[in-house]
């Protein structure tokens, strides 16, 4: 799950500008998570360790050591004769992905596994400098997708030394979204420690130019369009409408009301937040299409967007009968369980995720350009503009974006030295725009799940699940068990 | 030319322990250069450049620059249809190794190549912080192996985007010593910015536990043993003698006379030092016996070991006899061209090499474990001892060594993933121990020089070059051929 960096626009707006950025309020502490998970379903079947990591794993100035979270689920393990599947924890909760990532834990008996779920470094509990971790640019240095790199070759060295039978296991690589590009990365910098990567909805190519800006919205778009007749032009006529609408107090009191928001709107800068907000919200809904009830980001029904088109039939109708429709629409995912007693512009998914850390990502390696027209797309126009984006970011963490570094380091679209790395992305997954989706070599494959959402392949086998899922799936154990089989041979 | 590190347990010696080890005279002022080197013989064939690095790039908290030299050479490129042949520098001036790299300029024209020396961070011209960057740690911190290589790729980069017809031309790095390390690193890290690697006497496994501790001394004793009978018995009783003539008064004046040492030796910590002084002396040989005269780390006859050996066939001499002819031997490798009065223990080699900067490096990522017995090789026993090392370290540099990382990160013996890399190397070469001396795969292939010193094949053509460093050039050019002629397809 990958938030929108275009979103930082919005966190120290100074005017009223119209990004059709999502927006995610901060402070973090404020989000509430989605109800029921209090007790992960998986917390009996793991146990939670710590490793102790170099802070700094490329300087030898700060000599320091955080704890890094581990979880290890060894029910499936064979000694001497197992493998072991890494999930590179990304930007939030270990456990959160722990729990989401079902395929794993329905695989590991097939492939005499014991899973490993290592924590990303700055979130969750593996905090380098505990409560001081986001205090300032000096104690968030350390934030890069390298040193979590390193962390899990290092962590991975220490399981191999330490677990009876594990010194010979071949390893692979499994991670989604952000989990998914540092697995395939992680093949590509430590061939030698993992044998392949199953990199799920991994948009690698997310980058200054590699895809067009506007293949992002282009796709959430395509997802709206195809769910429901006319539901993306209703979508595409709101902007000009709440525009409209808000250009009067009066207006401003009747849409806080209509959108039955907690806080009332008071100026043009809650306006655009409004607008971010509904954004955010439409993306995060293309996101988690999943073709069943599912409680990702939020509680939801099956096929999510068919459910919110329904409201979304008649673009035509006057302003605020629209406006009222897609109150209802945006209610789908914000009330679907019918507790929320007004809606918050300020959140729009889970707390599981660690935003602070993924913003100053965004800001420092993770500089993904993104851009909207209002023809290819249902949203208002917007250009990519690095210039603001850099600004911003060095208001917010005094930091300055380095756009070109993740192609320099990682190698852009040249690839094809490397090799065991699935690229699997969904069909109707926005991600899937700067994602790997056709083979690169024999051994650089992408597996293209036509119906699936945001990395559908990685969550539990489920009843609903389309065939193209379950086909994807077997591919994906069919080349884990290449690899270990062609691993043992040589060892 | 790699520096052992062995040395630094000298540097601050608090008792007479007895390290075989090298000395290297600090501080770097103190040294001088050999003699006729004012004028680079090829200063007119290339031009000096530079390019604005980030000091750190794999941290956003420090966003300052520093410039990094180097030099292009560009007579035989071909715009549109060349080839670039990129000299990863380590760790010294890289003017000097322009200069000793003829191989790149005799190969040149047949690749119609363009030849570029990139300075390494630290050495030279290129030190990040002015006179500054060797005050303390903090300022050292971003002297590694990750951040040269980030550098040589991101000067690539440039490169290709700023030199008409540059962009789509095949890169191939080439190295020596701690810069075949490098190079051959580049490829596994980079191999998006190089086609191919040549790393020329490279002991990528002169780590951990990957080969023996003793198996570099051991061949530095083979070398003596092969150019004259009884050559390496004299220098193994050597050190019993300068043990028993020292330990009067009168024996250090007599040992500081035959010597001409123009320090005399006042205690027992002088006289280990003028030990490890001699060790270095033999070293250097093992290293730099070329076929012919040369002038690398001092002006030296051809096969120098042979020249030093016609004074050392009696090691059964009476101790102040046999001293003698120590001292006979060792003035050929400081005095061959007749213009020293007197011998400095803290002088051992060229200045080119930046010792403080590898002092550094030994203590922090290149931690190379060494020892001896006197009975595989001539020299005093030693053990390893990694914990008497790392506490040296840190009192010079208040840094701690971590003698796993690199194994950890550039994947010790398990590299046989990656490819087109070429490691030659020389089998008189004592590094040649830590290096890759077997086929891996057929794109991972080793070059043996059975009568090559430290990265002959590295140097210019010579009438006197022994039949298998031709052969050894002639199979580097067509591997370089092969990648060069893969890439055009591809692109």
């Amino acid at each position: 799950m990958l938030r929108l960096p275009a979103l930082l626009l919005l966190l120290s707006l100074g005017s009223v500008c119209c990004p059709p950025g999502v927006l995610s309020g901060l402070p973090l502490g404020s989000r509430r998570g989605p109800p029921g998970r209090a007790q992960p379903p998986r917390a009996a079947l793991y146990q939670t360790r710590y490793f102790p990591q170099k802070i700094d794993h490329f300087g030898f100035d700060q000599d320091l050591t955080f704890q890094q979270r581990y979880l290890v689920a060894d029910q499936h393990w064979r000694k001497n004769n197992g493998s072991i599947l890494f999930y590179t924890g990304n930007e939030g909760d270990i456990t959160w992905f722990c729990n989401n990532t079902g395929f794993m834990w329905d695989v590991a008996e097939e492939l005499n596994a014991m899973l490993i779920f290592a924590e990303h470094r700055y979130y969750g509990e593996s905090l380098p400098f505990g409560n001081k971790s986001y205090s300032d640019s000096k104690h968030l240095n350390y934030l890069t997708s390298e040193q979590a790199l390193a962390d899990f070759a290092i962590l991975i060295q220490h399981l191999k030394e330490t677990i009876p039978g594990a010194l010979n296991a071949p390893v692979i690589a499994i991670g989604g979204s952000y989990g998914g590009m540092l697995a395939a990365w992680f093949r590509m910098k430590y061939p030698h420690v993992v044998v392949g990567a199953l990199a799920a909805s991994a948009p690698i190519w997310q980058f200054e130019d590699l895809v067009p800006c506007g293949t992002f919205y282009t796709i959430v778009t395509n997802d709206f369009k195809k769910s429901g007749q006319r539901c993306s032009e209703s979508i595409l006529n709101s902007w000009g409408a709440i525009n409209r609408v808000s250009s009067t107090d009066e207006g401003l009191k009747w849409l806080s009301s209509a959108f039955h928001l907690c806080s009332p709107l008071k100026s043009k800068q809650d306006v655009a937040v409004l607008k971010a907000w509904l954004s955010e919200t439409w993306v995060n809904l293309a996101m988690v299409n999943y073709p069943y009830k599912a409680d990702f980001l939020q509680p939801l029904p099956a096929w999510p967007i068919q459910v919110v088109c329904k409201f979304l039939k008649n673009p035509k109708l006057p302003d605020k009968l629209l406006l009222q429709n897609v109150f209802q629409a945006a209610n789908v995912y914000y009330n679907y369980s019918g507790a929320a007693s007004c809606l918050n512009t300020s959140q729009s998914a889970t707390r599981n995720l660690g935003l602070m850390g993924w913003y100053y990502q965004a800001c420092t390696e993770m500089v993904m350009p993104m851009c909207t027209d209002g023809v290819n797309d249902m949203f208002e126009p917007r250009k990519w503009n690095f210039h603001v984006f850099s600004e911003e970011c060095f208001k917010l963490w005094k930091v300055k974006p380095r756009p070109s570094w993740i192609p320099s380091v990682y190698g852009g679209k040249n690839i094809s030295s490397h090799s065991n790395i699935i690229f699997s992305n969904g069909g109707l997954d926005p991600w899937s725009g700067g994602g790997v989706t056709r083979n690169i070599t024999d051994s650089l494959t992408a597996i293209v799940i036509p119906e699936g959402a945001h990395h559908l392949d990685l969550r539990a086998s489920n009843p609903s699940d389309p065939k193209s899922v379950l086909q994807a799936r077997a591919l994906e154990v069919q080349y884990m068990k290449q690899w270990i089989e062609k691993y043992r041979h040589k060892h």
